[in-house]
């Protein structure tokens, strides 16, 4: 950490600051200049709060070189993380689709789904129950009797299954659930992370709309500090004056993700991009950058799918974007 | 809403159509073209999910005309909203300042505080208590010993107060808190904005760093449409690529909101900018703008603020800052 | 076109602006309602300015259906076109990549990275002659000079060359380069384009760091409608919040693109991400969505570049990353 | 400019980095730590190259402290420059309001609007001869035409005039021009920006729509380093996720650039908005935060301008938001 001070700091504040860095178990190295006197704060900064500091009076600027984060921190944990999601591996050379559809609607439909991509490779089953809507008279989803209909369509495929989250007061529905989702919008429900790091089950964290990569680590950070290690990053679009697509998928997050972090990485192009026929060009996109998984809406009639149809899938479709994505990773593996 | 049907649509596709429609009680009137054929929906559609028109078989695309929001559009209700904040009037000419610290810290603190910004001329005590932190390692908040302080600086200054609530499980706290603020981070939980709505408090709800005015006014709509109709809408900066400030305070959203809601409108420049020098001039403009308050950051002692330092005023800065707000309303409605 | 006219227009309004399209060569369809009376304007809009609708007395608002370019538009040339740059054909299924340094520096460097890029299958050559700098006080690159030595690299070689123009008046100094490069910060500089719509060369016209497609759609309209219609396009990131990487890259822009335009499109990875480490993932991701080709900076020793040292290969990297290129493609295309 | 070292960089290497910083005329300052080294860097570094910096071998990162602008920045010029406009001041708190019509249209048009907004109490008119248009189809200005009227305007009304160039090779007809203006998508249109700096008339120049403040000083910049250092900036929106207003207008960037630089600030609220209703909130706030002037469409006959009618007020209009600054300002310096 960088600690700039203000011209016409005096030797003896400058003394009392270095031993209030020192109490913190900090060294300090001392460049003095013309226009500025900076401090170098070495030692372990990630639990400093830069805010606390840039508020002392002598102080003018604090630059961070250390991330804030420890835990999800590639520097800390050199290898990759494998996430176990009841017996099926994710990250570190172990790639997954996760595949379904936006809603479960009712026990055929998720039973079907569920079915095919199975048949067409995916290994992990998606469907939502508790939906974020941006109005208050959409369709917000079958809550716990969704959740018991995904849990029918898992027990005839052998699918674990991920479902979102919107209150934690839901938990105890989320029994049998493998895998559970935290949505863009709650990324930053630092409540809601807060309790699902005393959880045991594997986390699908989605990246916000409006927040940055680091924002990311951070939340990951606040579910991995309270114990549960098992975060799985989702990126799936941020949002910039582009209108053409719904977000904007930021695939470059992918690279700078597998540097800065263990953690594994997927990407959701059906709700990045919020039009079916994106889906593949982007889906083989992201497995080319090196996503470790990818998040895909497929529903068996997308034309007449209670919300989100558009950027579904049928089975077929999905079938053939699987099917490209294999040979892909088989190629860049070669 | 205006609907476009792909080319090549035939005569008892759009007699189906037709139908359809007219069964959700809308006129249809249809426009053929050489490119295009278009469907005008005439009628209620506030309560129609655009999602499941684009899904319809024939449909190319769908454009809104009428506004998603039903109680929080001025259209309906012309006449502005005055919220009556435990006998402080906010809104419809009401103009009052919300000041105080960002975290309570002690009951000195937050007691001296307040008398400051009740002398200065401020209409209400804002102070958090829970603390929405980027890091799980950043002080937090004092809860449910921060409401109880707070509600102690009330009982000396008669001051109302506003707070945040972070997760509705903590509702009960707040029983003689005046006004609930929902935080930048919180403005798409739908599951605490419905139990908000439930409610019988005002609700200050303050606008997402990546959400657009619609959907604040969606998010307004999720409170409303549970009964509460008492909500004050707050600008506080929006994510954009400019770092020089810590967002982009968005003050054009002012005009804005006032053609499209009857609902409250303040602006909290601390926030926005991040910086306390930066507070004073865009005080004045959110006022000039058109503003119904203002939210301001108030600490006895910046520089070892717990939180957000950076951007407090002290005592002395914030009644400079009030009587100049206060003389440019006199000017503005002379 | 849909033309939404004022609550209370009267009848003899409605059929004087009838009367209006219809001279316009337009054919008017009336629809009317209780909240909203709508005209959908049928026939060729394109070369209708709708700031000029807009403004008429009694229009409220006016939303396009049909894109506002027209030799740019697949709707009117379905077939891909294929740019022809002295030899090398881009575009329809025909791959290239163009390599080099960002700035030409010495008659041995740009000959020598020359024949590195073209051993590792590049099928142009770039390096910057007129370099636009952020900076007044930084390198601006070696101008007249730059490009005699380019062209001795293309003598040495064989490879036609991409450079960029700054300015018109520079025009006579590319009388033997085969593509102009026109930069992001000039893609709305119009004058240019107006100018280099009068030349026979290729343009290569990179998408500015804040515009979206339609606003390079449009730029590139430009060129076209002077009678030059060999325009490239050219995805090189978009300006966000995200400071991760210098720029977002919106590979969304390729299948985007490949829908609104016949013109091919080409992704420059290493100025959007800034990061030489992050060229070959974003390099695959580019090919995977289906560009139709990638610009990649090489440089013989990219830690004393003269600029943008930090996000060049060696060409050994670069080597790689076609080698992956070249290989991904043949497997999506099998 | 702090210069972080890469782990694991060899004393003999650091004493060669120490020795080529002391060949730049600056002192280095030492801090070795477990995680980092980091070298200080003392004296004048706003010629420096961060990027060559960063490409040298055993640099991991570079953070500029000091700015990288000299000329425009106030830590060198403390007091404000005053612009003289052919005789009228600006800047310094000399505050002025340019206004008139977006397109010049005709001599009975332009010398009106000039009237007009004499009366009102305008300092200097504008009126665009040249128009940067989006599309290549709309109406691109009277040129030649439109500065010839625009001086007989200046001839009958005494008001000096501001005007837009969009090409250095149209210079020989703004020779009687008083003010020259560049347009937001010019900002960096460095070849333009060079060749001002050898005039020696004022510059407005226009903020880029992605512009950073940072960079709009670097074009200053450019301007001032060629000599001509009577610039005049103009905060004009900025694009954001926003689509309620046509840009976002930045009002924090008044009082941002008054800490930076010595040159006076203009506010566009017409261009930002695009909606003449919002012109008048935002000139108020624009005006209380603190701008130098501000710069407004005037059009005799909004309905039926031949560009940005919807954003222009009428002669009545403007004289009302006029009257309101003044107020507003007499208030604030009272």
């Amino acid at each position: 950490m960088i600690v700039i001070l203000k011209q016409g700091t005096v030797q003896n504040e400058i003394d009392r600051l270095s031993d209030f860095f020192g109490s913190m178990g900090l060294k300090v190295h001392l460049s003095e200049g013309e226009h500025a006197t900076i401090m170098g704060l070495i030692g372990d900064t990630s639990l400093v709060d830069p805010d606390m500091i840039a508020n002392l009076e002598q102080v003018e600027a604090v630059r961070r070189i250390q991330e804030p984060y420890k835990k999800a921190n590639r520097k800390f944990t050199p290898e990759d993380t494998v996430v176990d999601c009841s017996g099926v591996p994710l990250g570190g050379g172990n790639f997954q689709i996760i595949a379904g559809p936006c809603s479960v609607e009712s026990e055929e439909q998720i039973t079907f789904v569920a079915q095919e991509v199975k048949k067409a490779g995916a290994g992990l089953l998606r469907g939502g129950a508790f939906k974020p809507r941006t109005s208050p008279y959409a369709f917000q989803g079958l809550h716990d009797e969704g959740i018991r209909l995904l849990l029918k369509a898992k027990a005839a495929t052998g699918l674990p299954v991920v479902t979102e989250i919107m209150d934690i007061k839901h938990l105890d529905l989320f029994a049998d659930v493998d895998v559970i989702q935290v949505g863009a919008r709650n990324m930053q429900n630092f409540e809601l992370l807060k309790e699902l790091g005393h959880t045991d089950k594997p986390i699908l964290l989605k990246r916000g709309l409006a927040n940055t990569i680091q924002e990311l680590l951070m939340s990951a950070e606040y579910i991995m500090s309270g114990g549960n290690e098992r975060v799985i990053l989702c990126e799936r679009g941020i949002r910039t004056f582009e209108t053409a697509t719904r977000n904007t998928l930021d695939l470059s997050a992918i690279p700078v993700l597998h540097e800065k972090t263990h953690l594994p990485v997927v990407v959701d192009p059906s709700h990045a991009t919020g039009i079916a026929r994106m889906v593949k060009p982007m889906a083989f996109a992201a497995a080319a950058a090196g996503a470790d998984g990818l998040m895909i809406e497929v529903h068996n009639d997308p034309r007449h799918a209670l919300c989100d149809g558009p950027q579904s899938l049928t089975p077929e479709e999905f079938a053939e974007v699987a099917r490209g994505v294999f040979a892909l990773r088989e190629t860049l593996n070669a």
